[in-house]
């Protein structure tokens, strides 16, 4: 029998992280009777005096949120991480070993408006945001070895304000995707003197199988060795290392890139898609300052959970935790879907 | 200021595979207004004539269930693995690597009685699964690398049937997690010349912070690096390297410890705890039967995703999944709850 990818079991190596990814197309068949997610509401005011977030509420600590009109940034009132904390005494047992954490945790409103997503939002508006992201990148990448720029959209993704923001955790240290990227980056470069992602770019608009959006500076595809069912990697197409060297027409084009990319995400499954984001890019700060980034290329990474609809969801758990991530469609396939379905016109928006 | 590790935000190394978590302690003051879980229900019937579960009910795919009395094991009808599959064509592309998958999945139920999960079983009935788990240990390891055995509870951890049972997918190769681990506790035995987790319980019976039950075969404990609130590690005692090398006493043991951890877990927030659990231990298959194993200690991990109640879990979402896994509590504190739960008499039967 000849191997079918789209038929036949099979791994795939994430080239950057080093982890294999278990495919497993026929699985697609299994009924599912467990737990069903509530779909995402459209109904939401545009003005919810109860949500802080919104333009003129107050919030729990009793700050008055501004009457903002474009975005707003201000610090997280329960950060994960702050400036000031006393280092852990350094341990030399290596079953106990600990180190220090300092940071600073920002969230961002990308409209005043509470009943509009990036997808809803127009390009301009889109743009505003990605103006404010290398704005708050060009502060923090100053004092910051990492900062990372994410997304979380739903509440299947953990995200307990519908108000359309995204958040900014900056640390005083590279966390451990950044940091295994960092080396497999390296490594790729020393041995072909190019970025991994500018080689992969270039093969995959030869391979035309995981193409989602391609335009003359983004690519988005289904990466070869996606994880979730409609992950999706939108990689630079310009050499850039940071979201602060982008031009400005890089920037225009990334926000109707993105507009489109979230309009084919909503129009799938006819709902408000949840996803986690955020943007990788070189590392930062007065530590990497001097250090090479030609190993880097610009990218971002949107992990979806769904899988088959509004209300079922793909739950990495048992096996994924103590084994392998384990995927049902192949990346072809999802990368088949959402190039075929509209990304210029949302649902929402068809009358 | 003195660094206090319940107080102030710092990360700690996993050494069983090298990633780093961050702890931030204080976080746990934050309100929460996100998604709800659906509280596990207990008021199931003990037999439902539509569940393919329960004994005597018709699969989806004709077979009927026995009547069986205790265990119960069947192959998937919808597997992620199967073991007749064609070899995918290898290529030299790095960015592009492929690897064959081959494997067999299998489900096993713990008891006949719907309405019973492992806490609200008997220590007899529940060395009855320990037994089988042996059992079917035996069998597919002689031919596979790897032989997963895992439970989801809860449709929080994506169980789609309510009756109790768990799973066990064995594979031709050595997964993501269990290759990382294999590496680091050969490395470790190599400078040490002691199996990791051995120096591990030696080190927490000294601290005594993190135990959560302690007998003369099993340790329980919240690991110094755990990711998930309430996470917990059951480490033999005894030296074994695999589940099929229990001696009696050692399973009758390891039935008494499982019913306490999860009478402990369902009692803290008075709820059928749901949690993703599973065994590792020393490879096997023909490929491994003449390797060393010293390096190894039988362990199981549960990774419950409850946080504050029955209803608010914790999300590994946006920088989880992009930079490092980040908790709330600390393990120590996790440990100190779980110690200090009854773990004798379980909520339901309190009268
Ligand atoms: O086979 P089940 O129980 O239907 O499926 C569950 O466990 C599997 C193994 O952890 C996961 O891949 C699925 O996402 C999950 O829903
Ligand atoms: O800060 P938020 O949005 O309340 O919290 C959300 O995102 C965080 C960062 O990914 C996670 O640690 C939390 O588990 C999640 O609920």
């Amino acid at each position: 029998m000849q191997f079918v990818a789209a038929e036949h079991q099979h791994r795939r190596l994430n080239p950057l992280t080093g982890q294999w990814v278990l495919v497993c197309p026929h699985r697609m068949l299994r009924p599912w009777s467990g737990q069903q997610e509530k779909a995402q509401e459209n109904d939401l005011p545009d003005f919810d005096p109860t949500n802080p977030l919104c333009p003129g509420v107050e919030r729990p600590n009793g700050i008055i949120t501004p009457k903002y009109r474009s975005t707003y940034v201000f610090d997280n009132d329960f950060p994960a991480l702050v400036e000031q904390v006393p280092t852990p005494p350094s341990s030399d047992d290596p079953l106990f070993q600990v180190a220090p954490a300092r940071g600073t945790c920002r969230v961002m409103c990308f409209h005043p408006k509470s009943n509009l997503t990036l997808p809803t939002m127009s390009a301009k508006e889109i743009q505003v945001v990605i103006d404010e992201w290398i704005q708050q990148f060009n502060e923090l990448s100053a004092k910051y070895a990492w900062v990372q720029i994410f997304e979380n959209k739903g509440s299947a993704m953990g995200c307990s304000n519908p108000h359309p923001h995204c958040q900014i955790w900056a640390c005083s240290f590279l966390p451990t995707e950044p940091q295994l990227k960092q080396e497999r980056l390296r490594a790729y470069y020393g041995t072909h003197e190019r970025p991994m992602l500018a080689d992969y770019v270039d093969r995959e608009l030869q391979k035309k199988e995981r193409i989602v959006i391609e335009n003359p500076d983004w690519l988005v595809v289904v990466p070869y060795w996606a994880a979730w069912p409609f992950e999706t990697l939108l990689i630079s197409r310009n050499n850039n290392k940071r979201i602060n060297d982008l031009t400005l027409r890089q920037r225009e084009n990334l926000a109707v890139t993105i507009k489109e990319l979230t309009t084919k995400y909503d129009n799938l499954f006819q709902c408000s898609f949840p996803y986690s984001m955020g943007w990788h890019g070189a590392p930062t700060g007065p530590e990497h300052a001097h250090a090479s980034s030609a190993h880097w290329t610009l990218h971002a990474m949107y992990y979806p959970p769904l899988l088959r609809s509004a209300t079922v969801r793909k739950f990495m758990v048992g096996f994924e935790l103590l084994a392998m991530v384990q995927r049902d469609l192949t990346p072809e396939q999802a990368a088949q879907r959402l190039r075929e379905i509209n990304g210029k016109c949302h649902y929402l928006h068809k009358d």
